[in-house]
């Protein structure tokens, strides 16, 4: 599925970014970059093409001659939504027949040292990397610091994201029910999703009682009862790309008391962390103010993975927010911050809000309420 | 998404899978394949885990020795839904901190010539092939076979997402109206895909008026109008991740002489590479079935893409119906007849089946009434 209407940016956006990428490959001693479909080349050329079993490719050398799109024929159309237009990009179209691998060789320079981006799959990158240099190296590293610090622009499209997803979690007593399977309200969401604004569901996690002590459960046919906690945990992308992603827990009646007292633990730690949240600390330092609340109130053993991840054009990009990421904060950062507790076969729960480091602190993208709701 | 009943065969389909699996790497003098997360996982495993940043990874030895299943320690409770432990599967997690590259060497001879999953990504290959032996090969040539030749289990999920699909056609009169844009309509059609029994809407393509002339279109926010022609082409997958394609092409009231005489011809065509279908003959047989029909009406430059595509777990796969491939088919492939007729700027026009090689000729998944529909 894709819109095409404010489907990207201004094309000089773009072309910034591009200059930018080549400034990075010359430091990186770098000759090449080759993109296929992904969020590098949604970020690069404002594309949001597909990848496919035939090969589109945007090789942007570093030498400053001007970049190129592979891509076949039939999916030229593709382009007429990004910026590779104004921004004067060479396209070489190529039709079933002729191998899209040597014309990619024929815009390198022999004995090019190459990057990749990271979503290119094997189907590609194997016959890629034999028609040139064999193994390349990854454009991650090239692209990080670029896409890691979110512009106005970009900050104000995960705003409409956060404010669409919020929405969603408002709508929730219409769908979450006793008597109903997780499959059922997960559906309701989906809809929901789709109507709130963002372009697909990319992910819907509906976890009902022990289902919620998983933290990459999905949905199941099993019936939510009275009484079951229920971890929420949705989102998916706004035009121009740009994800949401919010979890919420909700439960079914009269919690225990057990269930009460843990949950304002829980909710104490996620506050702790987007508190400490501001230019000049490290992840780690924000994994470590959520883990040291929960493990304060003995919840250590229970939050069984790490506190976030970084967001955008991919639901999981850099930085991650664990601990051993000494990477230091920097305003335009995006990321979650969604710490849980899981106690196999019983219950879970989880509490995510997408945040970004503003000069001075921290600007949440979600607003709903932080605490258990009782539906 | 993901539903966990019915996500999967009974074990020993793929006990027999895993074995063939290794019949075929020793032929191709393999050492290992290498599978991360898609459709070559679910076929092998049962397991709809998904590619994260976190490796997972299925090993398997040419030598006879228990496949591996390297996996973060976070996503363990994604394999309950698989057949790796009825198979008695060695499972290996690993949590933050850990090499998982180095832990998928550890179970391979050194030297070992390997293969990888086409759906594997640049992030994971490139630490792999680092880690271990180089440039990989493709394991596609490996799995190629058995992959293509459905088996009655497998064709009775296609049957079951063919009706499924059909049903979101039949119900395109509550969608489909004038003054509604395009993507307001597909909306409608991801909830009902959904609700018609697919786990996820893989695709929506509504191509209204001159967006019908773009094959890959998907959808926008053009206001349909009275008087349009509008290509849909809808699908996903039901459980156990089999998948549905369909295209209809439809009119808003009252079509022209001309539109109904060239939506003729295209029908007579898909009819007539529909009945060319039948074990024994060629793949690109078929293609040309479809073209010579086009073609003989003086139509063959509006038909700028193959034929069809093998479908399966995945959207696209072997067997594909195009010119230049002399594949020749046998019961149990099953594929895509989807010619289509575009005139840019204008409208455009697709029928699509999913067919299935019988023993004596030909089934189709798709049933709906194939001709123009006025709605």
């Amino acid at each position: 599925m894709s819109a095409h209407t404010d489907a990207r940016f201004d094309a000089k956006v773009y072309g910034q970014r591009l200059e930018r990428a080549v400034e990075f490959m010359r430091a990186a001693h770098l000759d090449a970059l080759l993109i296929t479909p992904g969020p590098d080349l949604r970020y690069l050329i404002g594309s949001a093409a597909e990848s496919f079993e035939r090969l589109t490719c945007l090789v942007i050398p570093a030498d400053g001659a001007t970049p190129s799109v592979i891509i076949p024929k039939l999916e030229l159309a593709s382009l007429d939504d990004s910026a590779a237009g104004e921004l004067g990009l060479r396209i070489v179209d190529w039709v079933d027949g002729v191998d899209p691998y040597q014309l990619v060789r024929s815009t390198l320079h022999a004995g090019s040292r190459i990057a990749v981006a990271d979503a290119m799959p094997a189907l590609h990158l194997i016959p890629l990397a034999e028609s040139t240099t064999g193994l390349p190296a990854s454009a991650t590293p090239v692209l990080r610091q670029a896409r890691m610090i979110k512009d106005e622009a970009e900050i104000e499209a995960l705003r409409r994201a956060g404010a669409a997803i919020d929405r969603v979690h408002a709508r929730m007593g219409e769908f979450l029910r006793p008597g109903r399977t997780e499959a059922e309200v997960g559906a309701d969401i989906t809809a929901a999703i789709l109507e709130e604004g963002h372009t697909e569901a990319a992910f819907v996690i509906v976890g009902s009682g022990p289902n919620g002590a998983d933290p990459h459960h999905g949905m199941s046919n099993r019936v939510i009862e009275q009484g079951d906690v229920v971890v929420i945990d949705i989102g998916g992308p706004v035009e121009p790309g740009y994800y949401s992603d919010s979890t919420r827990t909700y439960v079914l009646g009269t919690p225990s008391p057990e269930i009460v007292e843990k949950l304002a633990v829980l909710e104490a730690a996620q506050a702790a962390a987007v508190a400490a949240v501001r230019p000049g600390v490290t992840a780690e330092s924000i994994d470590a103010a959520a883990r040291t609340v929960l493990a304060d109130a003995g919840l250590a053993d229970a939050f069984i993975h790490r506190t976030g991840h970084g967001i955008g054009l991919s639901v999981h990009e850099e930085p991650y927010i664990v601990a051993g990421n000494d990477l230091v904060l920097e305003p335009g950062m995006a990321f979650s911050i969604e710490p849980g507790i899981y106690f196999r076969g019983e219950w879970g729960a989880r509490i995510e809000d997408i945040v970004v480091v503003t000069e001075d602190g921290v600007e949440s993208m979600n607003n709903r309420p932080h605490g258990l709701t009782v539906l």
